[in-house]
């Protein structure tokens, strides 16, 4: 039975992913990028879940991006083959590489300096190991990578010529663009993004590199940019479940959010006019990444069990296994029992989804599936 | 063999446990207690593993406090039958509880409300179920909890009079120690903490409950107390790992700290004297429970791999699988080439460590352990 309506009867905290929701922000992200002539490879950092991840594609390619190698045993093992580790590699993940490489994995690599292409150099000679990297590029200073057509990619390439590190090109993210006033400066961020990747590419290609990946992306950047000339490829993970930065950000609505938290009132504290629910830091995480934004959403926007939110609470506090709702106007709130359930809805999903092992299922018609697993950690 | 240093193969980021530290905690705490003449009833929400848990005791009693059901089952299976679950108590998890009882777990449940109490007995007349209950007492006006001696007490007892629902005694936790400016402020915490369970439980002696348990506990406050008079135990958890947010408190020195994330330096921004480390937020958590103390610790103190402070070095930034490292005097940061381990003290331990599936140890004598796991989530 297709679930339409979450279970009453299930242990609270868990996670809902409503999946009406998420397909419809991927086929957002997918008929915004059809037109710029970039192939979408998908971050799945947010979902870590092969059957969420599997809802990107219709074709027979599926490139994904991952955040760790946990990640990349976990997808090679569900058939995804096409695999960019989107963080740079460090010597004591080599024999994991190795071995996701013997396994037939098309693993692609990233890194940043001269140093770590030594150290990855004579590994792969000591292996006879051959091994795909990106050089990665800072379009913003927000984080790693190097400056666009900065002189050590020069000494990169000179070091790995003729070796069996073979550079297929260049990556980026835009990070910076999740802190954008207005949508004007994330599209300001998209073409620096691409601006930055683009002329390293270029650099690359005048130092005899055969440049096949040139690749950017950031949800709001992939969203918002409006000519990806020279780009081959956007990375992008958010966006299928969106949640309350990305609303803050003017991306996407909060009735877009695909991913909550749906918890169980347990008791209130009637002279503050709290209401508390098993729901605390540990269950919704401890980002606030609205705190900085215009509208501050606590730990949340408070909804009912149908996913509508109820006046303006929001979970303004939280221990580790209590929330606080309360209405951010100061008023008493009433009408919410004992054993009343909600649902929450998450400052930033990839933090709260990965308080959990797995999500529950609303609206999935096709399939008696209802709960898929996540794969969360490092080992 | 027994693990002295951290393993330099391993793949990093990792959680890291030194036993010898947890063990001085532990006895620290012990000696601290034993001529108050109280009971110690750990919370094993910081930890969640059953090997810590073990370390608490070298009794044949061994009660414990736990966060979830998910843990009561868990520490249930591996031979813990005393249990406290210390959050109120709600619906949805009333079929969990008959089934924890009926496996003959000694489970003792919260509640703050009559409606509650009215659910309980409902459920426990209908199964015949007997169900033991303490009344959550709110000592400082943090989150739940009835005020002591409140007349709702009054109401309560008289609806569970008679019934298989059994009221054992009182419960409270002075989570506003946290925010303590000083070492007195915290014992004056201690003594509300005290006071409010002591009152509540004359007051229900007086309407004819035998009260058996009354329970006070924080890691502050247990640690600062000096007269629990008519208390029968304590309950604290973060104690015997300990994190920065204790250390910003006085309760204890950074280098008490047991639990710390192995990382590994994957680059550097020149520039900007910065080391760009494999250990991001997802590796030490969203918690920032230093920002409000007197020093802001960042994401965390950087030391060696092991475990001395490097300068003035934190975790300035983090992004989902990046940590930032920088120095909080504003120098450049020499001598840490791509592949240096490293090691973070925690902000906040039991956000930290609900990051990982468990711990790898060190300075393990006794056992050829060296991975306990963690009960992490609620299903």
């Amino acid at each position: 039975m297709p679930m339409k309506q979450a279970p009453i009867n299930q242990e609270t905290p868990y996670l809902l992913l409503d999946i009406n929701k998420l397909d419809a922000n991927i086929a957002r992200m997918k008929a915004h990028l059809a037109p710029l002539n970039v192939t979408l490879r998908p971050h799945v950092k947010t979902n870590k879940s092969a059957q969420v991840a599997d809802r990107f594609f219709n074709t027979a390619d599926r490139p994904i991006t991952v955040s760790t190698l946990h990640e990349a045993d976990f997808f090679a093992q569900h058939g995804f083959t096409d695999i960019l580790y989107g963080v740079a590699i460090a010597p004591n993940k080599f024999e994991h590489v190795r071995k996701l490489i013997s396994e037939g994995i098309d693993l692609k690599l990233i890194l940043d300096n001269v140093q770590t292409a030594q150290l990855l150099l004579d590994f792969s000679s000591l292996h006879h190991l051959p091994i795909k990297v990106l050089l990665e590029i800072d379009s913003d200073g927000h984080r790693s990578g190097l400056p666009p057509c900065d002189a050590e990619i020069e000494q990169i390439v000179g070091l790995l010529q003729g070796s069996l590190v073979t550079i297929c090109g260049v990556m980026t993210h835009a990070g910076n663009s999740y802190n954008s006033r207005s949508l004007s400066e994330i599209e300001q961020y998209a073409n620096q993004e691409r601006d930055a990747v683009v002329s390293s590419a270029e650099m690359l290609r005048s130092l005899g590199v055969n440049v096949t990946i040139v690749s950017v992306g950031s949800t709001p950047t992939a969203l918002f940019c409006k000519d990806l000339t020279g780009v081959t490829e956007v990375r992008a993970g958010v966006f299928a479940f969106f949640d309350l930065v990305m609303a803050g950000l003017g991306v996407c609505k909060p009735d877009d959010i695909a991913l909550s938290v749906v918890t169980m009132v347990i008791g209130h504290q009637k002279e503050k006019g709290w209401v508390i629910v098993d729901a605390g830091w540990m269950a919704l995480s401890r980002d606030r990444g609205t705190a900085n934004q215009k509208v501050d959403q606590g730990y949340g926007i408070v909804c009912d069990i149908n996913g509508r939110p109820i006046g303006d609470l929001i979970v303004s506090a939280a221990n580790q296994e209590h929330g606080i709702i309360s209405s951010r106007s100061g008023k008493h709130v009433d009408g919410l029992p004992v054993g009343t359930q909600l649902r929450i809805l998450p400052n930033h999903a990839c933090s709260t989804a990965a308080q959990y092992s797995g999500y529950y299922l609303l609206n999935l018609d096709e399939s008696a599936d209802t709960y898929w697993p996540r794969i969360n950690g490092w080992q």
